[in-house]
């Protein structure tokens, strides 16, 4: 398989997000990306999903690291019988799965999708780490063109010299959207949340706007409202880490309270993805608390006092209802939250 | 005069907030409280308001350490001739005015009024720093017993039991609020944001909260929708660097979204502050931009990417319209944010 290169930044080209080659997966480490570029190298498909866990990489970094987690663990298990692998595969799907329970059931379609090239592999007698990372390859083509459809789409309810205002970092998605303005010649000003406490909206949406040339401006996570009521944002976008049927939407922390405030200001809110097939209704996802002490620090310095018991608290994602959401930006068009069901009748497969 | 200590934590009694003594004036340095418990020795009234522009204190300390600033420039002139040295307080009182645009009016109340007991010592032949330190005493005094009203109105509105979240570091009045359900036995849970880029939230708020001996959470400063949507928040309280008399809090950046998401939650919003006769009308209050270096940093970690032109940008207040406050609780009782004419009418003199 090819691997496409469609211009986009470095950290969104998927041969740089996570790759398998030679009975290791690397990854790019996001946690300390753009002060520095560095990999971590997982020799097991246990480490993979440790990576995934600890945030090497997020957004849809997941999606690609998973698949090649499948690869390596294809290798792990080659000198077992046949359907020893296909057993030992399995486990593998499921135990990449448990990363982060809030992209569970997403997770589960790319892992379990890499059996099948998997046993035809078997069959045939090839080499099945290779087969899973082709097969991948290919699935990642066809994404990263759907995705190029959902830019194009977000890209024309952006006026010429617009502003934009998003939340944590959308990955590919953004940098489709950010190509698209390019082709039709749009200039846009991004504004940038920081995204306490991973900071994902400083470290890297922020560098993908700005390395695509547009104008970027980087602010904390207490300013959205005053921009909106003092910069003219004309659209507020972002993309998700799951979207129910029923039209909730969960993403990053501090999506719902810039939502709630963007339909207060009269702004426009498009969210950029695919309904989950696996999440029919809001009540079937799981919200992932992590590790408290990240409140506590910045930078890893500091920032609350020791010894007095001060808690910290992580909710990693937060539930914005269909209300305050304008547009879901689908492969299939831009549907109103409430009317997801017709992206299955256009023949939506899903997000993953 | 008898410095009174009124049983708060550290950073809340005015004598540590700042102090003259013996030509010059020294301020506790929040910038790195409570990390480090430091003090800026300020020699002249010019440093003094240096300090203030670079937010050494802030909240209500630079109302403490002007007329501290006014007892040193008392000092710096008192070789000079009796109306000369008028002159130069004047002078002095008008350049300690300019630290900070939006809270200039607040800070004319408390230089200017030096001027009296000033020339009172000067007729009576007195020492004209001690006078003015001695009558600052006195003021800080009676303001100290007004924020104590202002605590035990707020504690009454607070459930037992109940959560409380705030924003930015209320000062003494926190204090007072905190003592107040102390005294009346309540016990509470606050959550506090951040408050970046200066994270008073997590360095000053979440100390005094912990240190009185309250439950206290640190979260990031896009969690408060969600600690909203899921923790049962009571009430939602702040003080404010401004009041409009048409009823418009200028707070910390970050409170007006707080309370836009407050208002969609039904949670009531309450503002510890009298209104400022000097603001009429919401738009007689100039927005301070600090530098806009600050957004681009955390605990002075540089976040975003360099060389690549990212902006920042560092709005220190936001304006949070009369629809969505609840109540402005004033030293006369709690009023309607439309109702504010009624303090002035009860007597009220107006914050500082």
């Amino acid at each position: 398989m090819e691997r496409q290169d469609n211009g986009l930044a470095f950290i969104q080209r998927y041969d740089n997000i996570a790759w398998y080659e030679d009975g290791e997966v690397r990854i790019l480490d996001r946690r300390i990306y753009p002060a520095k570029i560095e990999f971590v190298i997982c020799k097991t498909h246990v480490e993979v999903m440790e990576a995934i866990r600890a945030m090497v990489t997020q957004s849809t970094g997941p999606y690609i690291a998973g698949p090649m987690g499948m690869a390596l663990a294809a290798w792990e298990c080659r000198n077992l019988a046949p359907e020893k692998q296909m057993d030992y595969l399995k486990r593998a799907a499921e135990y990449i799965c448990m990363a982060r329970p809030t992209t569970r059931k997403r997770m589960e379609i790319v892992t379990l999708a890499c059996l099948k090239p998997a046993a035809d592999a078997l069959k045939a007698g090839k080499r099945v780490d290779i087969a899973i990372r082709d097969y991948a390859v290919e699935s990642f083509n066809i994404r990263y063109s759907k995705l190029n459809t959902m830019g194009h789409l977000l890209a024309d309810v952006i006026p010429d010299n617009g502003t934009v205002m998003t939340q944590c970092y959308a990955d590919t998605v953004l940098g489709m959207m950010l190509r698209a303005c390019k082709e039709k010649g749009k200039k846009i000003r991004m504004f940038c949340p920081e995204t306490r406490p991973f900071l994902q909206g400083a470290r890297l949406t922020a560098t993908v706007c700005a390395e695509m040339g547009f104008d970027t401006t980087l602010i904390t996570d207490n300013m959205p409202a005053y921009v909106m009521a003092n910069e003219h944002v004309d659209v507020f976008t972002c993309a998700a880490d799951a979207i129910t049927v029923d039209g909730y939407v969960f993403n990053k922390i501090g999506t719902s309270q810039i939502a709630i405030c963007a339909k207060h200001f009269g702004i426009p809110v498009y969210v950029a993805g695919d309904p989950d097939p696996g999440h029919p209704t809001w009540d079937t996802v799981k919200i992932e608390i992590r590790n408290p002490d990240e409140t506590l620090e910045a930078m890893h310095v500091r920032t609350a006092a020791t010894g007095l018991g001060i808690k910290g608290y992580y909710p990693a994602f937060d539930m914005t209802p269909p209300e305050f959401i304008t547009g879901i930006v689908t492969e299939k068009g831009i549907l109103p939250p409430t009317e997801l069901k017709r992206y299955f009748e256009m023949g939506g497969e899903g997000e993953y």
